[in-house]
């Protein structure tokens, strides 16, 4: 099996292009090479199987989607300051909105993996586990910055999070009676209580 | 073109079939043929193109998961002996849910097609036009039926529900903090006020 961690990486990054552009259908060894501009072989010396490769994406679509350093600074930083508070929560989602918009091939190649595991139950198992964890992470996050509220608060929050990134992500022009950042401050108004 | 409608819906259920079991680009003429049980040739004297089918498709998957005539009397029964109230609100939501469950092809096939609305801009257009005449139902219903609070509260319960709905179909052993019905009894309790 390859070691080459970059390597990896980009071939993972390539792999999330193929789901984003052609569907979970179009995602073979063959496509990945091309995509990442490698020999062909390449990706089935790093991947056992394609599942291994469908599974190994949907972890590397959470990396790519997790706040980065200098947003966790800067939470950190305005928690410390002002203690928990609506506006940090709601400052967190608009930026996890933003991160998505900003890499929607992440996103949009996540829920072609959902489809496909409902037709294969080696990446089902996988990808279970591996949004298990992200929600863990979330949930924990949640309890870190003592955002206000309860795990039901933050789970509610996900959901509506969730159903707005589809519509925004697949249909722009559909829904369009709030602008998404004004969806977000009713979640919050609605959702989690003064601290 | 061919103008018998029940051999038009018997081929647009073939059509959502093949959608949810092998994703949008397995959506072929032949494939819905072969699905329907129809001599080869039959879609394509039903559908302009491709792009016609899958949105007729998109269409068609909305009038299967729309709220039945029973549904709708039960509903207008309860709302002329109780008025408005956050419990029809609830078993409002339930009942879509319930339906969504016992059609999955519908709702995944919808899915799938969203994703190919990212790539398709014909398709794009008229589930569009699609999802926003659903939507604009959706938002008369919450009127007729004066469930209580404002257009917003119905746009939000809307976004919340497809969270749920996209993570019940696609990973269901994923995130299992509550069951459904518990989300929605929440999402009712936090988003609609009382009457």
């Amino acid at each position: 099996m390859g070691r080459n961690p970059a390597r990896r990486a980009a071939l993972l990054d390539a792999a999330i292009e193929v789901l984003a552009r052609d569907g979970a259908r179009g995602l073979t060894f063959r496509a990945v090479d091309m995509q990442a501009g490698v020999p062909i072989g390449t990706a089935s010396n790093y991947f056992a199987s394609r599942d291994d490769l469908l599974g190994q994406a949907g972890r590397h679509i959470h990396h790519r989607l997790a706040a980065t350093p200098q947003e966790v600074d800067d939470f950190s930083r305005e928690f410390a300051d002002a203690g928990p508070s609506r506006a940090l929560a709601e400052r967190m989602l608009r930026a996890l909105l933003r991160r998505i918009d900003e890499d929607r091939a992440a996103y949009l190649a996540l829920l072609e993996l959902r489809l496909e595991a409902t037709r294969r139950p080696g990446l089902r198992a996988t990808l279970t586990e591996t949004i298990r964890a992200s929600h863990a992470a979330n949930m924990q996050a949640y309890r870190d910055f003592a955002l206000p509220g309860t795990p039901v608060t933050a789970l509610l929050l996900y959901y509506a999070m969730s159903g707005l990134i589809v519509e925004l992500l697949t249909l722009p022009d559909a829904i369009t009676d709030l602008p998404p950042d004004e969806v977000i401050s009713a979640l919050v108004t609605h959702l989690v209580p003064e601290p």
